[in-house]
């Protein structure tokens, strides 16, 4: 069983999400869950709530070869990992299509923009484009802290970064052109409290 | 590296979907493509369009074990398929969140609705219910017949087996409740068309 995916390359995740340092146990502290799992668990909120559908999509793997044992579940045996053509999680919210990608930095001071690739930032304008909302969930770990960032302006520091400029955005820079999103319990990262704000 | 999916079951791919079986090579037939195939090359037409923004999703495997070879790419060594929790086909067309999932039969006389599967049709429900459009696109593979099914008629047949019904529709009752879409070359099932009767 192979599967095809557009674009045929096989990809190697990323190794600059370092491991998670250990971290003092404030009062709504990520507390050692990635973005990705705090991310799962407000969109849960928001589905069970009946605010928005939005799902993290599967990782892209391209499989190789799959055995079949008698009695048992199917294991796959060779598969490699695929760089995504979109972005990682989609969905409706208020009648409206929502399209995001949710990045997390070590770094104190500035988001690396090599976190985003090219055909993301080309599915993120395509969107746009047809009218959908499509922004990026940034989280400085070490800060604690979440910024959503309308992808018109994470474009234009790209952009910069594809014509030779710097290849992050400072922390500053982010703070200015986002809005930040304070974490909470229920739900966590409450992302879609903030949208409006951006859809002036 | 394990990734951790809501429902954390395994899932063997269902079996029922047998090996395509000769044909005559007549002018637009299916020539042994998948229905995968085809609507991956309709999205992909529309996408150069500018039409729609519309991707299958990945499917999704839980993994389990990952080496890392030096000097080339991580290769999966142990992961199993998960049931998806949602469609398979979701994205954007004239401002619309639109969402579907493609399913072929090479029976010639009715749609087993074995498979859908029960969270697939809660997960449709709630795509309308925030104002989406969901729908099944049916090949009947014998047939090379193609049919669009509004997500309310499937549903209303899927209660009628949960309930101890019929675990079919006949092909009559898929052509009286759905809107027929002709095989072309570009693009080659040109669903997006029908949408408008759909939304009435």
């Amino acid at each position: 069983m192979a599967i095809n995916y557009p674009n045929g390359k096989k990809f190697s995740p990323p190794k600059d999400q370092p491991v998670q340092k250990k971290k003092k146990d404030v009062s709504f502290s990520n507390r050692g869950k990635t973005l990705e799992d705090e991310l799962n668990e407000t969109n849960s909120f928001y589905l069970q709530r009946g605010l928005a559908v939005i799902h993290k999509k599967p990782v892209p793997v391209q499989i190789v070869r799959v055995e079949y044992p008698s009695r048992s579940a199917a294991v796959i045996r060779e598969a490699y990992f695929q760089a995504p053509s979109t972005t990682d999680y989609n969905g409706i919210w208020q009648g409206r299509y929502v399209d995001f990608e949710a990045k997390e930095t070590e770094i104190r001071t500035s988001f690396p923009l090599k976190n985003i690739h090219e055909h993301q930032v080309h599915h993120m304008a395509d969107i746009i484009r047809h009218g959908g909302l499509a922004f990026l969930i940034i989280r400085f770990s070490s800060l604690d802290r979440y910024f959503v960032l309308p992808f018109e302006i994470l474009e234009n520091y790209w952009k910069r970064m594809a014509s030779g400029g710097r290849k992050s955005m400072t922390l500053a820079e982010v703070e200015e052109a986002s809005v930040e999103v304070k974490p909470g319990a229920f739900p966590r990262i409450d992302y879609l409290s903030v949208l409006h704000q951006l859809m002036k």
